[in-house]
């Protein structure tokens, strides 16, 4: 993990800068929101996904550095935009945008900022850069079709197990596999192998998803920053509650329903109850278990990347670490 | 305009296919309403301009049906989120697309489209694609910051007119000059013909703006589709009341300020008052003499173009249909 550290503190740095500098600029109503919102914090997967892929094909960070800012950009663009339409009033234990400053702003500083991930895009100019936007742009639209599918299953009680993987496939891991992809593309590497990285980022990212929808419910609360439960409060469509859904028996599924259809409860009591259900059901074990095989697969792609072994450690050192595996 | 009545029949045609295509694409919560916006109609000035620059400089209109599509969807965004913004329930007269359908629909389908125009910007493969990328990206950028100085006048009483010109510059001129730009790279103009394509759409753009600012108050009732005076209603910062705002004795402006404060009134008497501070302080007259003045530049604008005389004439025809000037 070393190398993904040195990578992570590289980009924060440029981050950090660039973020002030567009703090500075005028319109402040619409710039002060984005470098607010860049520095919010967080892991910077993505963009470091795509410095990491460009040195593992021999390319120079520097060079793509502007294109990993892009995707962080875009990234925090779209949790901006999601947090409104989720009416969510935290985004890393700070007011969202929304709620900060207000809707007006909120809508037109995201709106810029899915532009300046496009300006960041150019202004290094690279080989491939063409092919590095087409994959950009067909991810950013596959990410709005993520988001819709997400809303819709609100509102439905038969989504399908391969719905949603096909939802989080878009609303999550393609962004991690397109990261991937731009760096190694960046730095020249062969049509195979920007394939291979691409896979390892969606079976990556669905793991991660479906990791994600686990701890909610799982996560050790000490461990865990927010409220264990809270998606089921919510009434989330996760992987646990389709499954639950798609397996209960009549019974079970009935008073799954009733909860889901409730508006007056109490809130450990509708935790327990449902998490009982998924007990039944065995979610917890179907759930683990396609964690570990989407973790499979992305170490499988690993394994058919033409490049040094010793190279490979950080790709699965970095998995591990997303996925808090220890190996 | 023969030859623009012809453009704008091929474009239409073109873009009535791709809305179609879209409005069939799933998810359909973020689809149709792509398609609903992109069919809403208008003038397509737009990709319009995009075709002619390309033509008036030896290229061919299918090598940039693309480019102008992608301006026009980029265009139709601004309006969707613009209105959403504004809370204008209407648009040519339909409902807005957060009243037709949701505001979280709004705000995503919108984000598609701005992702959408870079997908066919990316379509057509082009000599100086990047260049024309880069065009687009900063002027998008400058369209956002336009909507937000729009939006942070509302609050204020001190906009300067100079202000206000840059403000509309930035909002709607910018767009414009970037159409004919964007043609004319796309034909592979010279530079400094690209320059003064660009700086004729600024010029024509700025008297467009302040056209539309005087029209709202003295159009002919009978040909103005909207009703006379909206603005005026609205309190919108408009040429005519920035102008009125700093030019009128103490009186008048005591008065006009009262009228922009009162949240009851007669609307027809605060129209017809407001009208009278305008006449005091001559704004009808400052207006048409900005408006011909701008015109004027842009029509100088097309003078230092290195094309053959008999080609100007269609960008003569076309700024004196948008201004409706005979000549």
């Amino acid at each position: 993990m070393e190398r993904v550290k040195t990578l992570q503190h590289q980009l924060i740095h440029y981050l950090d800068n660039e973020a002030k500098s567009i703090g500075q600029t005028a319109p402040i109503n619409l710039y002060r929101p984005i470098e607010y919102t860049l520095n919010m914090g967080g892991k910077r997967l993505r963009p470091v996904m795509v410095l990491l892929a460009a040195e593992l094909f021999g390319g120079k960070v520097d060079q793509v550095m502007n294109t990993a800012l892009a995707v962080e950009i875009f990234h925090n663009f779209t949790l901006l935009h999601d947090d409104m339409m989720d009416k969510a009033e935290l985004r890393r234990n700070k007011p969202a945008v929304h709620k900060k400053y207000n809707e007006n702003i909120a809508i037109l500083s995201g709106d810029a900022m899915s532009i300046m991930a496009y300006r960041y895009l150019l202004k290094t100019k690279l080989d491939r850069q063409s092919e590095i936007l087409s994959l950009f742009t067909e991810t950013a639209i596959e990410v709005c079709e993520g988001q819709q599918y997400d809303m819709d299953f609100e509102t439905r009680l038969d989504v399908t197990v391969t719905e949603y993987l096909e939802m989080i496939r878009l609303k999550t891991a393609v962004l991690l596999a397109c990261s991937f992809k731009m760096g190694a593309l960046a730095a020249n590497a062969s049509d195979a192998d920007a394939a291979h990285i691409y896979n390892f980022g969606i079976n990556l990212g669905l793991a991660f998803q479906l990791q994600d929808d686990w701890l909610d419910c799982y996560a050790d609360q000490d461990k865990f920053g927010k409220r264990i439960g809270g998606d089921i409060l919510a009434n989330k469509k996760t992987f646990l509650l389709i499954n639950a859904l798609e397996r209960a028996n009549k019974a079970d599924k009935q008073e799954l329903i009733g909860w889901l259809e409730k508006t007056q409860f109490d809130e450990t009591e509708k935790i327990e109850a449902v998490k009982t259900i998924y007990r039944n059901t065995a979610v917890p074990e179907i759930t683990q278990e396609a964690i570990t095989a989407y973790y499979k697969q992305a170490i499988e792609s690993i394994q058919h990347i033409a490049i040094a072994e010793s190279l490979k450690k950080d790709l699965r050192d970095l998995a591990d670490s997303i996925l808090k595996r220890e190996h």
